[in-house]
């Protein structure tokens, strides 16, 4: 484990040039189904300056093929901020002036934390398919260690969209004495069944792929035609059927014949954004993240209260109009299940599920409001 | 050509058994999109009797993967009905102790009419691969050759549902003088966006396969991991999320485990109407015919006009709340495009897109009155 001063934001727009670090804690990491990781190394960054009490803390969890890099540039260069760069900075609705922000890549994961990329001290190879089963329990208490390693006791907020929504919820009910605020984006008290299904065929689409090989491929030689379809088939329920009309229509590729297999013009920003995902996303990780987002479930134990305990963080939950994944019944849902500590936004929106990732005036002012 | 007679209801509750027939027209059969076919043949079921003045025909077009068996059983034994079982039949909303209604299986279709598992005349091998590309124009036009020679210069009506309500509506728009009334349930004026999108990653999935060949497969080699997956895309947009809730929620597989590849019982679900779909459907005949639904778009001529023209059929277009795919508005939009010729039905439902396959008691009502 480092401990690099945090990175400092070099200009008023963004948190500017940042790096990531490497933490490590020595095992064994116990994991909730079964057996253990031998070692474990999470990759992260930080946004902001940590206050003397150590109590202005706040972690960004990521969805599904996010990571640790939530804002900023890695280099002067660098064509891409950080993926939630429009909600993360000075002054932005995680306000970096005031936040200490912690972004940190998944367990499981394949962008520097310990996931199927890794090696596995145990054999000195990468644990490719053998890395083992996952829950957002085992992926929160990881983030644990992580914020305990920083010197923070407890954290002013997690603020999650998405998978990573659950994930702040998983901190409520797992870890209610190490945060005070939870913000859950576009997310949900359980996976619901679609979703479930949705990814169920986003694995069919990898394992089909003859490269697949159960995960046990080499570098390079990976399920790339199925990893592709995969994103695909994730992104065509990111967007609403309103935000593909509004950006794609009916309109053609230039110059395509009538069976050409790119026709269309959706179809040619489904394939880019599948081959994007295979190019930084490995297929185990998304496996083994994929079934651990499936299996997260906390209704029954919302309905026995374990969001409204005294004590226990407040609890904000967005919902977002056209969130044909998460709908905002389900950011209702679990506002009442935190009682008193519950709140509830809706937003407008024809953006679909991939709102939470877009700029937006009231979501900055209510989230700010929320966090001060 | 066959003049065989109509098959004959056996009791009151369904058409009973029943028989195809095929019906071949010399070619060339010219094509929309340039190209022609050397000859023609249609496979089709008749259910009840043509009246002495030809009056009472009512063609029902099918979806993307039905056929020409619409009502009816083959054998005494025979497990499954017709697609439409609920809906035609003797009392039924497509009343066979009134009408002569006709299935016909699709032109670039698998089930007997000429699709890529015909044997082109010019080589004396399958289409396969070297199938032309179709327009819903082209089996519009195949269809009208099939009701004219069953002597029949007029149709009482035209009754689809999906892709079928699509050609219902290209009946109203392209053959005006030759029905008088369509039906288009769960359909659109034109593929919209987001099942355009949907519809691409199905055929990613086929072209994906390594087995796929460009659809240069023998029979019996063919792309059937990408074949199921293409279907299992497909029926994941077919039911509501609150229909997958209902019907699957998060029940597991009794003995599966944690990283089994059919772990849910909604990917057990979807797997087996995969594998189901790969036993009766080619895959060249779902990538052609994927291909003429995404350029079937209307919307320019129905704005000009073309169903509320004097004279054109009067039209009646269903909606589903639920449905995803084909939502009520546009059904609206039908309608509307209809004038005072057009009339929208809305049905509350939880079913989502596949619910005009599903008994509805107001459903038959409207339709039936709508027919009569």
């Amino acid at each position: 484990m480092t401990d690099d001063p945090p990175s400092v934001p070099t200009d008023t727009a963004s948190v500017g040039l940042v790096s990531p670090r490497d933490a490590s804690f020595p095992g064994p990491f116990p994991l909730e189904l079964g057996g253990e990781l031998p070692a474990l190394t999470l990759r992260y960054e930080t946004y902001g300056v940590l206050d003397a009490e150590r109590s202005n803390a706040v972690l960004v969890p990521h969805a599904l093929s996010g990571d640790h890099h939530v804002a900023g540039r890695h280099s002067p260069s660098d064509p891409k901020p950080g993926w939630w760069e429009a909600f993360v900075g000075p002054g932005k609705m995680i306000d970096t002036n005031r936040h200490f922000v912690i972004g940190v890549n998944t367990l499981g994961g394949c962008r520097g934390s310990t996931g199927p990329l890794s090696v596995d001290p145990r054999t000195g190879a990468p644990y490719g398919g053998t890395f083992p089963e996952l829950t957002f329990g085992d992926i929160v208490r990881a983030q644990r260690l992580l914020v305990e390693s920083l010197g923070i006791r407890r954290l002013r907020a997690v603020v999650g969209g998405s998978k990573g929504g659950m994930q702040s919820l998983l901190w409520a009910a797992d870890h209610p004495e190490a945060v005070d605020r939870v913000v859950a984006l576009a997310s949900a008290l359980s996976q619901p069944p679609h979703a479930l299904a949705l990814n169920a065929l986003a694995r069919f689409a990898v394992s089909a792929d003859p490269r697949w090989r159960g995960g046990h491929y080499l570098s390079g030689e990976g399920p790339d035609a199925g990893l592709a379809l995969a994103r695909m088939i994730g992104h065509a329920s990111y967007l609403s059927p309103a935000a593909f009309a509004r950006k794609f229509g009916r309109l053609t590729v230039p110059g395509a014949g009538p069976a050409d297999p790119v026709h269309w013009q959706v179809e040619s920003y489904l394939r880019h954004q599948g081959d994007a995902f295979v190019r930084r996303f490995d297929a185990v990780s998304l496996m083994v993240i994929s079934r651990a987002v499936d299996r997260f479930d906390l209704s029954a134990r919302a309905a026995a209260g374990v969001l409204a305990r005294p004590g226990s963080p407040a609890v904000l939950a967005v919902g977002f109009s056209t969130d044909g994944l998460y709908p905002p019944s389900e950011a209702r849902a679990i506002a009442a299940a935190a009682g008193s500590r519950g709140a509830c936004l809706e937003i407008e929106t024809d953006a679909g599920h991939d709102a939470f990732l877009l700029p937006n005036p009231r979501l900055t002012e209510q989230v700010r409001g929320f966090l001060a």
